[in-house]
């Protein structure tokens, strides 16, 4: 077994003596969503950094479904916090810009409210009879805490899994307050197998005869058995296929010999009796399902529902999958961001090529992706959107004619009138969304296949999109872009039709700057050398070029033409020369490249 | 909810009243691996069809985990079987040709001995004493029970899952009496995170306080709740995330009332409660221990000991895998399909493309797919491994030249000397592989990645492996094959150095087939018209062609001198001439297609 086999990232989680705990008592009742209510509620919260004397420098963690307040080490000295690499001074989370908040959800057992709170009717634990409560409740607790601390703007509310529930609730329940939100590894609600997931470890809880119904305080015994169940196919879920075969293979059949009443024939199993044992020591059953049902109730609906849950959202969004998380997987991250779109919100996502699964965002393998993504999007906020420099150059590497790059560019801003709305597929570093914005262009998006790309974009303060093309445009609604780019890259494209229809669906004009191989130099040398036209100028050999659409002008044309799109205008230019070529001088011959501005209906 | 999500593969097995079992008291003792032993056993099993004089017509089924000897109806009035869809007269496994044996598997509880039967040294039943046992003994258990009938020799032998496991244990354990060998969802063991599942489940049950250390006989009370969650959590890994999504979604909050002393607040919730608990109803606990670590103890190692397991068998192999199925993932059927080809022993792999996740091989959803292959299979078996004609001609989706395939086909076939090893890298339907075998080569194979194109070899009596070229040829050694070929195939593929490294490590010689788009009426075309070359003579356009590298017959000859590959042999031709093109007739120019024979070493 791997070394490192059992420890892992749930392993710091509120483990600590918690001494920098404070806790806040907030007036009640409490009203809650489900239709219950709460006569007093305290919450537990640590904090992290100074708050600015604007109070203007505020980031809320919320912490998932297991954590607590103790997200970071407040010092050498402290315990390790469950979020340790992302949050403190000079982190991505950067404790000496921000002031951050972190408190216990309602519904926890680390200081804030919860079953095995004493109910004031009966003088007793709550237990089960802990009202049903929801994410929103949670939300609604920490806005009153951020009322009790005198604060009534967030620079941005951040959280995964459960924590990224509890954003989205911000977004719904206080649209305003929030000027940035980053959801990591969340959904608009769990998906039915991971549901399921979660109704298998509450059966386990609930049929635990030391579960006594919930009233276990007063019996000294915990269910530990259906506790740590429960906690053990949670450990499944967080992981993923490939990381449990790589910490679990190479000695399968060689268990630790941990003391547990567990199973422990195969080493996936000591580890699983391991974990499930000392989950137990730290967490309260009871808390466990009532934080799991919240979780498991939260529930934005359809693509409908998401898009009039987001219709009020002030705040600016980055939000972060993992390729590899199959519990909280990238197609529902996806859903969240097309509601954002569908409201036109800024948005930021990128789904991360990860090995770790779920944990990915509480470790460190990826943190070089997403915790970069954090701290550019973060820095955006504070410096009030301006763009981060980035130094490099505008390189895509789709690109066939490097030396034309600004010229394309330049030529396809002047065919963009102001205050219109542009989407730029294959957006690359975001050159062109840059000189747009420069430009001063209404609103701009881009789509980009590359996670390096993005993370450029993003610290460019661009919103950047994180798709392969061949995949379509389903986040957009049709017309949605005044204008849609697609420069250089439609040659590097597999299903081109596929790709041209959906543009053609979103924008209502399109500008499509594409590479002409019948140019003369690359046709005379073709004819003349019998060499492929890739081998020659274009920087490319001919079995590793991303060019793999061998088109001409005139095909490109009689495409347009076969499919019933409207050619409003050609401008073809001889890029080495940097010239345009008009069309009476044949550019299908002397242009190596043209713009086209298309649209599926003539206007 | 699905009208039918509550019904389901599993339903239907063992449920019956069983009336068509038959039990053998086979002669004990029975040694068993583990290192105990048995002192009688009882197998129950059921058969179909009739056996023929010559006793050669037998079909050994191995249930799963869950299932029994009742794999069919024997007729109208008779319950469901498990496998009704594909065993019976006329189908896959076809009754009215073989005589089907399937045995409940020794450690169950449907009338073969188990934990449940009387241990005769105490007069109770066993329970928990009832010895470990593996997946080899259930197997010892079928080979006695064929001696017992008289049968020395099987046609097939055929399983899913935990039965797949016992047709990998006949081969290794009794290599010479099946002569096919049917391999569906299955692994050579399972991966950490298919057995981290079954460690919980079976916690699960051992918790449960009236599991009573296994000796639950007696109480009359069964570990319901225990069992029933193994199961539920079982079901989640029988189906794929999709599959759930489609069942549960859409009325996601309405669960179905059932009597259940299990959560049922979603609709999930309620399908796990119904299926668990009735699942206690027909299933043993004890046995279900007992069968669980004997499948999850089934391991033939890594790829050395697989190749070491295999090098006896002496059955032609198919083996398939089920793309959504993520408990047996089609990555292990690999393994096999690797274990297998190490030793040149003659398999089929398929991995059907399918949404039912585990449960694919046990549903009709995509019976059209592995049903055919299975019938294909046996029919090649039945009939002495003959070819069954295919009509259909051998087009395949990545030819240039129609017209030219059988030319391009007989001058392969002559520069391959008789005798000599062949493995055909994207086969399309065999054609080339047909015509080798007419001329006599000793060991052929093909590599394809369409689905369809698997069917029509394996209907055609060929082997043939499914696999994208792009993803490499990692299942052959070095230099296994005399010659490997790569037929009109190489402009089609991605990554080029990767398959040329790739077909150049597995063959002692390689014959690539590349088409030429220097020849001179493309050229010319492309010079005068300005057209791209994909457009006009081949049949394809520019934005939909496969063919997505462009290349010339100097390109590729380029190609191999900077890559250090040895040209022993060029045959240039001029396929609309039906002609070759001599070296001084400048083949760049007059040849539209070319034949390379090549190696990496020069020789």
């Amino acid at each position: 077994m791997d070394k490192n086999a059992f420890s892992g990232a749930d392993e710091t989680m509120g483990c600590g003596p918690l001494k920098h705990v404070r806790q806040a008592e907030l007036p009640g009742p409490l009203q809650l969503e489900a239709g219950g209510e709460l006569p007093e509620v305290t919450v537990a919260y640590e904090t992290y950094g100074q708050l600015a004397p604007a109070r203007d420098n505020v980031v809320l963690i919320c912490h998932a479904l297991t954590g607590d307040s103790h997200v970071a080490a407040h010092d050498d000295q402290d315990e390790p916090g469950w979020w340790d690499i992302v949050v403190g001074p000079g982190k991505a989370i950067d404790t000496d810009k921000f002031f951050v908040i972190c408190p216990n959800v309602l519904g926890g057992c680390r200081g804030t409210t919860g079953p095995d709170c004493t109910n004031p009717a009966t003088g007793k634990a709550w237990g089960q009879d802990f009202p049903d409560i929801t994410v929103g409740d949670m939300v609604e607790v920490q806005k009153r805490l951020l009322e009790h601390l005198g604060i009534d703007e967030l620079l941005a509310v951040i959280g995964g899994s459960m924590g990224g529930h509890q954003v989205l609730a911000w977004a719904t329940k206080y649209p305003q307050i929030p000027r940035g939100l980053v959801a990591l590894a969340t959904s608009p609600r769990l998906s039915a197998q991971s549901l399921a997931f979660d109704v298998v470890g509450r059966n386990a809880i609930r049929q635990d005869p030391d579960f006594a119904g919930g009233q276990y305080y007063s019996s000294g015994a915990q269910p530990v058995a259906g506790l740590a169940i429960a906690r053990m196919l949670g450990h499944i879920t967080y992981l993923s296929p490939q990381a449990m075969s790589e910490k679990f293979e190479a000695d399968r059949n060689s268990p630790r010999d941990v003391a547990t009443p567990f199973e422990k024939d195969f080493s996936v199993g000591s580890y699983l009796a391991y974990k499930g044992q000392k989950f137990t020591q730290r967490f309260d059953a009871n808390s466990y399902l009532t934080l799991s049902m919240a979780m498991d109730r939260f529930d934005l609906g359809g693509a409908e529902d998401l898009a009039r849950a987001f219709a009020q959202t002030r705040g600016r969004w980055l939000v972060v999958s993992y390729s590899s998380d199959w519990l909280f997987p990238p197609s529902q991250s996806s859903q969240i961001v097309s509601g954002l779109i569908r409201n036109n919100k800024p948005v930021s996502y990128c789904n991360v090529a990860s090995e770790c699964g779920h944990d990915a965002f509480l470790v460190e393998d990826d943190l070089g992706s997403y915790g970069e993504l954090i701290r550019a999007f973060l820095q955006n906020i504070l410096s009030g959107e301006m763009a981060v420099e980035d130094k490099r150059t505008g390189h895509s590497p789709t690109s066939i004619f490097h030396h034309a790059r600004r010229l394309d560019y330049e030529l396809i801003a002047e065919l963009i009138p102001a205050g219109k709305s542009v989407l730029d597929l294959g957006c690359g570093r975001g050159g062109l969304l840059d000189l747009l914005r420069q430009r001063g262009q209404a609103l701009l998006r881009g789509v980009e296949i590359s996670e390096e790309n993005i993370l450029a974009c993003v610290r460019r303060g661009l919103d950047v999109l994180h798709e392969d093309l061949n995949a379509g445009l389903g986040w957009f609604g049709d017309n949605q872009f005044d204008v849609v780019v697609l420069s250089r890259t439609l040659q590097a494209i597999v299903d081109i039709e596929r790709v041209m229809d959906e543009m053609l669906r979103v924008g209502r004009q399109c500008i499509v700057s594409v590479p002409n191989f019948a140019y003369h130099k690359l046709r005379d040398s073709f004819a003349k050398t019998g060499r492929a036209p890739t081998a020659g100028l274009l920087h490319y050999n001919w079995y590793d070029t991303p060019n793999i659409r061998i088109l001409t002008l005139d095909d490109f044309a009689e495409f347009c033409q076969v499919k019933g799109i409207t050619v409003h205008k050609v401008v073809a230019l001889d890029t080495e020369a940097n010239a345009q070529i008009s069309p009476e001088n044949n550019p299908n011959r002397n242009a190596d490249m043209a713009i086209f501005v298309l649209s599926r209906d003539a206007d």
